[in-house]
C-alpha cells in the first residue's frame, strides 16, 4: 500500500479503473483523481492500460515525477497494468485512431476479466471513443454492450446516479423515430425488475418505488396524443405490480420534473435518451454519475466523454470521475458486505 | 376605475382575461389573482364569460361580499362581460361538460374580438378542457389554434417564457412517433422567423440569439443516431442564417442543457414537446408562461391546466397566472410604446 494504513478486503475494495482512449482526458481525468491522496484511504486503486500513455499525460500535466508502478507493485501513486506489450504507444491528443480504439478496448477486456475472477471488486471506466473503436474492428454501440457479452449478461440497464435522483433508460441510443417501437412491454417490465434488484442489492433501499414516465406528451392523454400509454406502458406497469413491485404511472415526464415528484420516489424509469438524461443533466450539472444496473460486477463510469476538443489541455474536470469512483467504492461495500445492505434495508 | 389612480392607454393597458373551464380551477386562479390590489394600479383587467359562475367560485373562496360589476361597469374587484344569455349556468367543480366546453370557447371569441378590434390591448387565457371542447362540437387542439384561426395568423409558436429561459417548439401536441416527419427544414425555419420577429417586438431584444436542439440522442451523433440532424436541421440552421438571423445549432439537447448553454441565447427552438418542456419546466418549478408568439394581438397563458381534481377545493395557486398577466401586460406596453422597445433596444 502506498500509505499503509489499511487492509485489502471488503473494508478497502479494490477498485480497477479502465484508462479510455488515450488521446482523450480519460488518462488526465484518473490522474487528477488518484493525485488526491485522500481517495486511496478507502480504496485501492489500479488501472489497466498502458504506463507509457498515462507516463505521457502525467508530463503533459507538469507531474514528470509523478510516481508510477507497474502492478502487483503498489509504490507508485498510480498502479498500472499494462495490457499491450509496446513499450511506447504513441499519444495524439484529440485524435481518432484504431491504435487508441483498441488499447481502449484491451484496457476493458482486462478490467472486466479481473472483476470476474474476483481480483477486483469493481470498475470505473473512463471514456472511450464509438468511432475509434469501431476502427479497430469493434463493432459495438460502446463498453456497456461489451462488458454485458463478457459477463454473459442480457438483462442491464444504465442508471444515472445523483444524490436526489436516478433515472434508467427502457431505449438508449436509438434514433428518435426508431424509439416508439422498442418500447414494449417487456422491455418495461424487464428494466424495472433490473432497477427494483439493484436498488436492493446496491443501494440498500429495501423497498424501491419506480415511476414510470409516459412515452407521449401529457402521457398521451388518455390516448388522444398517443396509444403507447394505454396499451403498453400501463399493462407493464400493471404487470410489475402484480410481481410485487412498487412500480407506478405512467407519469407525463414535464409535470413530473416540474413538480418535483422523483423525490418521492427511489428511482424513475423513462423510455429514451433525452427523456431522461434531459431533466437528470438539467439538475444535476454533470456531476453525475452511470452505474450500469443488472451486471454480476459493480461498474460505474462519468457523466462525459472523450471531448477530444480539450484533450492535452489540462482543462479537464475530475469531479465526475471522482464520483464514479465513490459511487463505485459505495456499491462494492455494500455487495461484499451484505450484513451492511441489510441493516440499511431494516432501518 | 376601482382606484382611480390612473387612466387607460399605452400606460395602462386593457387585458381582457377569459374565464376557462367554468368547472376548472380557472376561475379560481382568475378571482385570486384579481383579488390582490397591486395589480389593478397598473392594469384595467376585465373578463369575458360569465358572472354567474365567477359568483359561486368567489362564494366558494367565502368571499360572498366580492364586488363583481358588469362591462363596461368598472366598480367592481371583478369586471365581467357576460358572454352567455343564460342567468345561472350551473358549475358541476371537477366535471367535463358540453356546456361548460361551449362557454369556454365562447370566451375566448369573445376576448379574441376584443384585441382584434383594439378594445382590449392584451388577452390572458384561463385554461380549458380539450376534452370538453370537443364535446361541445369544437375539433380543435386547444385555445391557440382558435386564436389563430380567428386572427387569420399561419405562422405562430407557443413560447415557454421565464426570467432566464425563453423555449419555442418546432411539433408541439403530437404523439412521439408522429414527430420526426414533421421536423421539416421549412418548419424549423419558419419557427426561427417567428420567434426572432417575438423577441425584438414583444421582447426588447435588438438582436435575438437563437439555439436550435438536435433531434436525436446526441444530436445525431455524426449521423449514426439518426439523419435529420445533418438532412434537415443544419440545413434550415444554415438558411436563417442566410437570412441574417442568428441561429445556432443543432446542439444536443442533454449537454444544451447540463452546461447552462441556454445562458448565453435569447431563446431555444426544441424539435417536440418533452424535450422543450421537461428542461423549461425542471428550471421554473411551473412558475413558467405561455407566450403565444406570432400573433398580431397578445396572448399569454399559465403553465397549468384545469386541475379538475381540486376544482372549487380553493387550493390552486394562482402565481403563474399572475405571472402571465404581468406578462402580457408587459409584450402589450412595448408594442403600445414602440419608443420603449426601441429604446431598449439601442441600449
Amino acid at each position: 500500500m502506498a500509505d499503509g494504513d489499511g487492509t485489502s478486503g471488503p473494508d478497502r475494495p479494490r477498485v480497477v479503473i479502465t484508462m479510455g482512449d488515450p488521446n482523450g482526458i480519460g488518462p488526465e481525468v484518473i490522474i487528477k483523481s488518484l493525485a488526491d491522496a485522500r481517495l486511496t484511504r478507502y480504496v485501492d486503486p489500479f488501472v489497466t492500460g498502458s504506463m507509457a500513455v498515462l507516463r505521457r499525460h502525467a508530463e503533459r500535466l507538469g507531474l514528470r515525477d509523478f510516481a508510477i508502478s507497474r502492478y502487483p507493485d503498489r509504490s507508485g501513486r498510480i498502479v498500472v497494468f499494462d495490457v499491450v506489450p509496446e513499450e511506447e504507444p504513441a499519444v495524439e491528443f484529440g485524435k481518432v485512431t484504431a491504435t487508441a480504439g483498441r488499447l481502449a478496448m484491451m484496457s476493458v477486456e482486462k478490467a472486466t476479466r479481473l472483476c470476474i475472477s474476483g481480483e477486483a471488486d469493481a470498475m470505473v471506466t473512463a471514456p472511450l471513443s464509438k468511432e475509434a473503436i469501431n476502427l479497430a474492428g469493434f463493432n459495438l454501440p460502446g463498453h456497456t454492450e461489451f462488458i454485458a457479452s463478457l459477463t454473459g449478461t442480457t438483462s442491464y440497464t444504465m442508471m444515472m446516479v445523483s444524490d436526489s435522483l436516478r433515472v434508467g433508460l427502457v431505449t438508449g441510443h436509438l434514433p428518435l423515430w426508431d424509439v416508439p417501437k422498442h418500447v414494449t412491454k417487456e422491455a418495461i417490465l424487464d428494466k424495472v425488475r433490473v432497477i427494483a434488484h439493484s436498488l436492493q442489492q446496491d443501494f440498500a433501499v429495501s423497498h424501491p418505488k419506480i415511476a414510470v414516465l409516459g412515452l407521449n406528451p401529457h402521457a398521451g392523454e388518455g390516448g388522444v396524443l398517443g396509444r403507447e400509454e394505454n396499451e403498453t406502458i400501463k399493462p407493464a406497469v400493471e404487470a410489475a405490480c402484480h410481481e410485487g413491485y412498487l412500480a407506478f404511472g405512467p407519469y407525463p415526464a414535464d409535470g413530473f420534473f416540474a413538480t418535483r415528484a422523483y423525490l418521492s420516489f427511489d428511482a424513475v424509469l423513462a423510455m429514451y435518451h433525452d427523456q431522461g438524461l434531459i431533466p437528470f443533466k438539467t439538475l444535476t450539472f454533470n456531476t453525475g454519475v452511470n452505474f450500469t444496473a443488472g451486471l454480476p460486477i459493480v461498474r460505474t463510469s462519468p457523466d462525459h466523454g472523450t471531448a477530444f476538443d480539450i484533450a492535452g489541455e489540462r482543462k479537464a474536470s475530475p469531479d465526475s470521475f471522482r464520483t464514479a469512483l465513490y459511487v463505485a467504492l459505495d456499491v462494492a461495500r455494500r455487495r461484499t458486505t451484505p450484513s451492511a445492505a441489510a441493516e440499511s434495508q431494516a432501518s
